[in-house]
């Protein structure tokens, strides 16, 4: 996992690098098929310094769980990223 | 009830192990089928650190009631469970 | 009036019993068929605990008016509740 | 005008009794037939007690406008109200 | 002009006496008839007390500019009024 | 550039004098033809006092940048002026 | 890069010369052409003074990314130019 990015998220944004689709964790989470909006899963490789009062509680590194149709494509050096706000992530795995 | 999940909600996100359908529980309460949006019940497994100046009032363990439409479905190690915000939470049982 | 019940409201949640429909009160309320939206009358069997800085205004005991829509309906030990924000409570008689 | 009724308006809500239509006030106000949302003028027969840090303006007795269709009807003791906000209230005469 | 109103606005409401249409201003002020939304020109002839940290700006006798369908109509005495919140007010001229 | 006139814009709105169509400014400044929402220039001439904690930045004698659509058209002596509010000012040249 | 333009953006406005399309960074991020929202990037030129309590993130001089439909078009001297908020910018390069 590269985390070495020439990329600086602003405020609250955080960028994931998705995992491969159907990919087992090691503690066994598999996303179901069938639901209608599934969960991702994706490494956090840079995040942004916070709101004013708020700083970011993911870090650099964590797995986290996040909605199928959350953030923005970008593509790094061939591979590709998601570009959300924390608020749409919901657990660090 | 299995709640050493290695999983954890971020902020006021609650991850919620749902009751088997019909189930009665120890106090007699019965989900109507006729209801418009029928209460679900389920068991907290896994809560977040609350919002800057509001911890969480439900805790690992708590049956909880909830909306029938509330939550993101996750599987974790073959069961299903939910991920909802706890203002989507009506009460403790 | 049963209001021992199991259950605890989240927040500003209130659980209330219903009254009997077309039901008179000691005060003589009579709630009008013609009326679009129906207020509608019944009894707080259980509170939440407020919101941050806001304690709730009514009291297990209070017979209270509030919407015809309001709430969302639960079944316990057979009867009838519905649990709805104290927001949607019109007034207490 | 019965101001002794035995009911207690929550927050910021207050209780009317609409005047008869096409009522003249001694100040000889009139609320025009053509307008598209006319006025409406009643008498303040019950009030909250006002949210957090804003006591209300209106006092029980102060005869109000407002608009022709806030607040929700309710009939005690065979007479009609009207139930609002203070905010929907748009002076004292 | 009269001033002298039997009627009280609430909070950050005002009632303005619309100037007859066509007339000019000593200023010289004229609206246009091709705008989309032709602002309007009246007297103030009674403010609320202002919210709860924001007194009003607008006095008594002060002439003000506001929107072609801003406010409610009312008639007292016979004279047309529009009751409207300070806000829907553009300029004092 | 008149900026004595007789009006006096409330709180955080802003009277401007627009600039004739597709006039070029000393600086180069050209507004495309194509763009969906062509940003518009003008000179303030008339300025509110700004929002409580607020005071506005612009001056009278600046020469602004503002959106095709912004602000509501208003005649003063034969000449034609937009009054919108400081939030609807893109920039200052 | 020209960043003595004669332009100064209000508050959290920020000005930004977009990059030439199809353009490859020296950190070697593409935008993938079928993303729903291509990010885009650019050059900021000029930025406001930013909000009461927040100044600005981003310097003159920072390569942004920024979405597709974010801003408005403006032409200096000639060159296109894109005026928008800094909450639009996702981050810096």
């Amino acid at each position: 996992m590269s985390n070495n990015l020439s990329i600086k998220p602003l405020a609250d944004r955080v960028l994931i690098q998705p995992a491969p689709a159907e990919e087992k964790t090691a503690s066994g989470i598999i996303i179901p098929d069938t639901a209608k909006e599934k969960p991702q899963r994706g490494s956090v490789v840079a995040i942004g310094t916070g709101k004013k009062d708020e700083p970011l509680t993911v870090k650099v590194g964590d797995t986290v769980l996040y909605g199928k149709y959350s953030g923005t494509e970008i593509t790094i050096d061939g591979k590709e990223y998601l570009m959300m706000r924390e608020a749409d992530i919901f657990a660090v795995l």
